[in-house]
């Protein structure tokens, strides 16, 4: 696999680890940035990220074979609109979004039906930094890439996007659209909304200083997400709003269920969901294996 | 502030730990262990954690002028009506109990009246491990300890519990035992629930196995919690049940909120939650500010 031209729209974490383990990889010849911030572009020359970069879109992407479209959610139809009648004829675009059916609605809205070489993408990675000055080579490495391609998609072109982020160390699977943005509401999009959820409950509550002076570690692990971007996962939400409205208020009930089950007393019931939670967590997550054990706090 | 005789029963980290950080502080003669392992209490022997011990409570707290409870909640009647009639005339007891208004129901049950020289209490700390082996004397640096003093406990023991805190490092504050149990339901026990839900019902979707597998780092923070003790939290639940049910409940009624302001695709009011409970958390909790700025996952 090598690539040409490689175009990033939106030269951030996501966008720049990208280009750093292609290049990293020798996977690709030149790579054209395109973004708001020219200070951030500029870092990115600097550093090799990229070789050269425009404020326009349609001129970034001009004879690139690979299109990365790394923008948020809320920007990725303007940004395809950017793009249309600027690709050339064999160009494959994939995207990074968190959620894939708002960008397949998006591109259909904007180029009238979904483009054959369009392959709808989601690396799961990411770290607490932005910018391209976070970006690093290995960002991608043993992590998940989701691919979404449609009935309409060519395989030709799923195979390259594949090809791409195995390059960068990645393991890519396939799923359809509908399957990854439930995945998604319930491994990332849910816990966020929790997060944000407990975080804000608490800081409404009166005297609400005093009781985040008693939150201890295990506090600050279960809400570190809610420090991440609020006009990100404002998108996200919007993006996904029907897999991630209905897992809500399905939990939102299950939670309902458990305040019951406690004020029962039904200490058997609370053992049984504790039990099957913590045996679960220790084998599918990896690397951290019971590793809370005795932590009452 | 010098202690005679410490008698702790439960040497665990909790207890262990505090025995540690006396010894270290010079603060204590003499520590007198209690519990049902001789393997673990062998160690702690071994370790000069304690000097000496009986599986025993009555013998163990013979003579001490301090006597430290640290068993699980469930175990804390048994463990007062086994001191019934042994304590010395002027010794002190206080415990580490995560829930203060079931423990104080059970010194009631057992010994009639609240003892006058009991000091609920609660030393906000702990780490992943279990048993003396994990015990460590700067478990408390730093750390808070709440003390729950009743209109029956006597301020002069109520002082003398301070004392022995300070000495191990902690920041100790009083409070009521009713507000210590919300304000633990809402930091603590309330995410706990949350994170136990939350993987309990991931483990029950259809292909849970490739659910867990698309997790990335903010999951795994989120739910590392939910690798605590099953029973120990069941314990903690009975305890605590009415101040957590109610707040759980209330939780599920604003998720439902949530889910509603999603489906109607209202970004303002997201946005306002979520900047919202950003703010708060970088502001409240200290070491980690903005440290998932930009992770969309």
């Amino acid at each position: 696999m090598k690539l040409r031209r490689l175009a990033v729209i939106g030269v951030g974490l996501i966008g720049g680890s990208l280009a750093k383990a292609l290049r990293a990889a020798g996977a690709v010849e030149e790579v054209v940035g395109c973004g708001r911030s020219k200070a951030n572009l500029d870092l990115a020359v600097s550093q090799g990220i990229i070789d050269r970069y425009s404020h326009d879109v349609g001129e970034a992407v001009t004879d690139a074979d690979m299109v990365f479209v790394a923008v948020p959610l809320g920007a990725m139809r303007e940004t395809f609109a950017a793009m249309r009648g600027r690709l050339a004829a064999d160009a494959i675009v994939t995207d990074g979004g968190s959620a894939k059916a708002s960008v397949v609605a998006d591109a259909r809205a904007v180029f009238g039906e979904l483009p054959a070489r369009f392959v709808p993408g989601h690396p799961i990675a990411g770290t607490e930094r932005n910018g391209a000055a976070a970006a690093f080579a290995e960002l991608y490495q043993d992590r998940r890439v989701i691919l979404t391609p449609l009935a309409e998609t060519d395989p030709d072109a799923t195979a390259q996007v594949r090809a791409m982020w195995e390059a960068c160390g990645a393991e890519v699977s396939e799923m359809s659209v509908a399957h990854h943005d439930e995945v998604l509401a319930a491994t990332s999009h849910l816990p966020h909304m929790l997060a944000f959820g407990l975080v804000d409950a608490l800081a409404r509550m009166k005297e609400n200083d005093k009781i985040f002076r008693y939150a201890a570690g295990g506090f600050r692990d279960f809400t570190r997400i809610a420090s991440s971007n609020p006009v990100m996962w404002r998108d996200i939400c919007l993006a996904n709003k029907q897999a991630l409205s209905a897992m809500l208020a399905t939990f939102a009930d299950e939670m309902n269920d458990l305040s019951q089950t406690i004020a029962k007393g039904d200490g058997e019931h609370l053992l049984a969901i504790f039990s099957r939670a913590k045996a679960a967590r220790d084998r599918f997550v990896d690397g951290d294996n019971n590793d809370a054990g005795g932590s009452a706090e």
